[in-house]
């Protein structure tokens, strides 16, 4: 790795989605799940990705063992640890241990540069403090790990005494530290302190080492911050996909990576990888299950729409006027065109996917069919398995799971105060009629209820399908209850999951539409595999 | 208004939700909801509020014809517009001479900076252009407005060409206005540019006009841009609350505020004021129905939220060591002390509002209760018509319509593909029992119209309260339809508008609960004196 010089223009990109990532409020995956996002960021060009703590528990005990057998086409994977306990030699401390038998070549340690924080929390020396980041970091590199330093709160340390933390720098430089991390642990640091101590530490140490940088978004300048550490010579960022983090998040990597590249002409990815920045920005999001965020810079659905008249006519005649880089370079769509243009790819990229062909002017069909339907209020983006009808409905490829004769809902409130609600269905499947009533807790869960009650026999795969997610949009919320609502359900086999929408003046319409749309869905052909193994397994 | 120097550390801070905010996807509200938006950043101690174009169409219309009428404590509103059309003086342009007569103190205009937009889009000679900004500022002030001066482009326009970028803004100093805005338009620049250019344009004129920042978070840098810039001698800083706007958001003047007071010794807005800054900021949301993102900086659910266990001890020895800010001072202190500190005031206040007397201890019993609604998914900010009823209840004032003995809903999809909808309502005024069948387009406007057809005739007043506004959320979404539905109505009688609350599994009874707080809030003593003039001009 080269040093941090104002010359390099290179940016090591250090991803660490997996580990403080996964500190965010409700952030949770599985091993496997992890592998998924390690391939994804090796797809982006990330040169490094931290994995976690080697053995900390089962779980981390099982990634690192997949880990060891994958190959990636260029990241390497970093273990993260800390450094020694104050009451142990390194080569004594059981974490450093594992930390140093683990496959991972790069090896990051945390330790502490604050005195407010040696003080009351940990109550260790500031003396002592030196030597266990010194010993530790000594200990990996003697070990073979290429190591990298984080001191922790830098940024609140500088502010009380500079001439420490730069101490603790220096002694994980003189170990062999080949990098030294600046952390914002809590986010706490404005833009021109970031710059000005980066600078001073660049100045100092910036020929022995590389020097990099580890924000937070405490103060909506996580970005920022990394950015102006980087002009000051920081050549490492540490950050997350989509800045997922405690409190208010991580660095957002998805951001600095076209900022870094696209405007300040660092070198951190090949375009070829940034053009896949939204779609793994997206997949990652799904692998969390975190909806993305829409306003996203660069990724979200709205960063290149434009709903201002002017701003439009603006955009068709000079994409520059209203536009600040091109959607292509970091593979997103202008909205505007959407439906005309990029509609048609989508379209043709989902039919591909579910074993459809589909020719150019089924493709046109498709498109104006979706766009005459938005204009009602549906929405497809969130509702893949709803579109995956829709092509074969025009495609010819459709086949209804039953036939509807009617349903009815009941909700009572009776005079002893209680709710009851109860649904009866009427529909026919194979020339067979069937006539169920369920009660449910509301009126969705009671027509869920019975439509499984009435169709389970002929499709007994539905009982791998579950509903996940509700969620209702009243469109035009001004008209009070006489407004549209659209309905949007997400449904799962637990292998994928896929959406379904509704759209009526009629809530419970709306949601009967989504209902069956979500359970249709989960019965096409690719979808139904994943369910044959576990019913035949089941079956034995 | 003050000069832009660097002595000077009072910013002004111009609010733009109502404005560049409802630019983003999504986003509509009425005249009424922007009346509430506007108390609401008067109570935040906002100085201005851009309101809009006075006259682009009939809501438009009506909102200032409504604020005409307010009084707010500090805040002052801007009308917004753009400079002269390039084929007519500025005294016959339709829009200016709107501005003109228009209440509004303070008019802001925007125009263009950017040469390639010139003459790309508008096809409008610089020097004309030039023109049209001086004759359209010199309009306004020869009206009697303070004019502020919207330069848009203006750092693209800059790394074009700083001297044409400078003379647009001289010629708008030159023509009185008392404020030149340097906007980021299209989100594009970095701090360092925006540092570096709006430096120079202070040195230039910032001793005769104040120096304003509009920024845009298209490379996730709209916080640190408005910072940089102030840090550089701008004054006068414009934002939306909670960042909205179009493509990624404005500046989020929820984040920007307390930066500037907390961290950079900035003058915005009072204390007492800061501290209402994570109320405010989720009332908005609620008015303007956006689910609040909870890892929004100082005011998000998670912004000092803490997971790791390290950082839970370190936070019980010193809060400094992981908190960058005390929670209190934006009014998050932590989640527990809310409804107890900054609860009571709010219950009193709004007694005091409705004309009831309420003792300190039953201040505590409606805070117990309200606490425990919240617990099980109630949500007051947004609910004032219910929580007065429960104020009511509390102190035994509360004296209900009607006595309910049940209701049925009957919705069905018949054989032929309709769907309809009927409710029936039994219930008892005055010792009579009413039993009433209505059709609506879905159960809560069936439930609505056999209700009012039930209880209009004892209280015909209610002919006058109209339900404008009705929301759906799922409060535990991966419950998928098990989960527990929030439903917000707002009611208005023409003058005032209050919004009701119904927590409940069952999506019919939580409307129902919503529905009848919402006819009983609009029959309280205060609100039923707004109906009588009109009911008795009727009968005449």
């Amino acid at each position: 790795m080269e040093h941090s010089s104002h010359q390099n223009k290179r940016v090591v990109v250090y991803d660490t989605t997996l580990r403080d990532g996964m500190q965010g409020e409700g952030m949770s995956l599985s091993a496997e799940e992890k592998v998924r996002v390690a391939h994804a960021l090796d797809r982006l060009g990330v040169d490094l990705i931290e994995a976690g703590f080697p053995a900390s528990n089962p779980k981390e005990e099982t990634l690192f063992a997949l880990l060891a057998d994958e190959t990636f086409e260029h990241a390497q994977i970093a273990a993260f640890g800390m450094t020694r306990r104050r009451d142990l030699a390194a080569e004594q401390d059981p974490a450093l241990r594992l930390l140093a038998d683990c496959f991972a070549p790069v090896c990051t340690i945390v330790g502490k540069t604050w005195k407010l924080h040696l003080e009351k929390v940990t109550q260790v020396d500031p003396q002592e403090n030196l030597r266990m980041i010194e010993e530790s970091v000594a200990f990996l590199v003697r070990a073979g790990k290429r190591v990298i330093y984080d001191a922790e709160h830098f940024f609140d340390a500088w502010r009380e005494d500079p001439s420490y933390a730069l101490r603790c720098l220096a002694a994980a430089v003189d170990a062999g530290a080949e990098c030294v991390t600046l952390c914002d642990t809590n986010g706490a640091t404005l833009p021109g302190a970031v710059a000005a101590a980066t600078a001073r530490v660049v100045e100092e140490l910036g020929d022995r080492v590389l020097v990099g940088i580890h924000t937070h978004d405490d103060a909506g300048c996580g970005v920022a911050n990394t950015l102006v550490a980087v002009e000051a010579g920081a050549r490492l960022v540490q950050g997350t996909i989509n800045g997922y983090g405690e409190r208010c998040g991580n660095a957002n990597l998805t951001t600095i990576i076209p900022n870094l590249q696209l405007k300040m002409g660092f070198d951190c990815v090949r375009p070829e990888q940034l053009a896949r920045l939204t779609e793994i920005s997206h997949l990652i999001d799904e692998i969390c299950n975190v909806t993305p965020n829409p306003n996203q810079p660069y990724v979200g659905k709205n960063a290149f729409a434009h709903k201002g008249g002017m701003h439009i006519a603006g955009v068709n005649r000079d994409a520059r006027t209203f536009e600040h880089i091109d959607p292509a370079l970091v593979g997103a769509d202008r909205r505007i065109l959407v439906s005309e243009l990029a509609g048609k790819g989508t379209i043709q990229a989902r039919a591909d996917e579910t074993g459809l062909e589909i020719d150019e002017e089924t493709a046109q069909r498709v498109i104006a069919r979706v766009k005459e339907l938005e204009h009602h209020g549906y929405q497809f983006e969130a509702a893949d398995g709803s579109l995956d009808l829709l092509i074969r409905k025009e495609t010819g490829n459709y086949e209804p799971l039953f036939r509807l004769e009617s349903w009815r809902v009941i909700s009572e409130k009776r005079a002893d105060g209680r709710v009851e609600t109860e649904a009866t269905i009427k529909l026919w499947v194979d020339g067979k009629r069937y006539v169920r009533t369920a009660e449910g807790n509301g009126p969705v869960n009671a027509l869920d209820r019975a439509l499984r009650a009435a169709i389970v026999e002929r499709y007994p795969h539905l009982q791998e399908i579950e509903l996940v997610n509700f969620k209702v949009r009243i469109l035009d919320e001004t008209k009070g209850t006489g407004a549209v609502t659209r309905v949007l359900i997400d449904a799962s086999d637990g292998v994928e999951t896929w959406g379904a929408i509704g759209v009526s003046e009629n809530i419970i319409e709306a949601s009967w539409e989504a209902l069956v749309d979500s359970l249709e869905a989960g019965m096409l052909p690719r979808r139904a595999q994943h369910h044959r193994p576990a019913v035949a397994e089941r079956s034995r």
